[in-house]
């Protein structure tokens, strides 16, 4: 499985221009549509990880969702969503974080964890970190115990591993 | 497996007045955080189906996104996401759809399909059949030959099965 980061990396497609002028969007689509590539990624992202290791995975709105959901399934972890500000029916804490222009919110469910409960937390791109840092000061709310955080792609010259420096962090294929 | 639906009705949560006053959320959080309803809801949802007899799942944003990942991760087939307007990066069909008030358009990447590939399509809520009948128009727009239409939570009441009556489509909960 050595060579699984490049496979996926090549499958990447580099969009220019979106969602604005100047922005390379990487699109993990063509990952997710193959069967073997994704099924791929799954497996890079639990990698470490044993089955009952992990009580639930943790996935932020909206991409996040697609690699943290069948991550739990693989692991027979449950699943919890990380949503944009709205989105949860239930009682919710609350996260904000300052965007390039403007602020993003945050939310999780209040009971969304037991207190002590061994989390991973799963996205598909750690870019500035703003998100990241936000999901994870919930689960801290929330007295979850996150065992690791993990994205299949980072943006590395964006240093958003020292916003969240506190929390072991790995990611799959870095630009 | 045949207590299944019972078990997994018996955990939707009621929540009174979301998004609007006299709306009754199914919130079906409590479904994903536990491991053994989230593996017993994706066996109902795959149920009829075969690993390697579905090519891709498609998934609609965003809460469909987390059943249908895990599907297509079971059934050793890709994921594609039916986006709302404006997320997805390349090339994109659109339809639109009437609600209430306003209306609503979702997307699919115009590679996201071979001609004749072999679709699953999942949602975790069927109720007017807009969002539905969208995507399904999205598919047939691809050449996608839809195998079937599965979503956990039906509101029959909403008479959603008129409109995408041309398609197999099957419900794991009934309200």
């Amino acid at each position: 499985m050595s060579s699984s980061p490049q496979i996926l990396s090549d499958a990447i497609r580099n969009v220019p221009d979106f969602p604005k002028p100047g922005i390379q969007f990487k699109d993990i689509t063509p990952i997710l549509s193959n069967p073997v590539l994704f099924q791929n990624a799954i497996d890079a992202l639990i990698k470490p990880h044993q089955p009952g290791e992990i009580e639930q995975v943790a996935g932020i709105d909206a991409r996040g969702f697609i690699f943290a959901s069948a991550a739990a399934l693989r692991l027979n972890a449950g699943f919890v969503p990380i949503r944009k500000k709205g989105k949860l029916p239930y009682n919710t804490h609350e996260e904000s974080y300052d965007l390039e222009y403007g602020s993003n919110t945050v939310e999780v469910h209040t009971d969304a964890f037991s207190p002590g409960a061994k989390v991973l937390l799963v996205d598909d791109l750690l870019a500035t970190g703003g998100t990241a840092l936000a999901a994870l000061k919930l689960l801290k709310r929330l007295k979850a115990q996150v065992v690791e955080a993990v994205f299949l792609v980072e943006l590395t010259f964006l240093n958003a591993r020292e916003k969240i420096s506190h929390i072991p962090t790995r990611t799959i294929i870095s630009y």
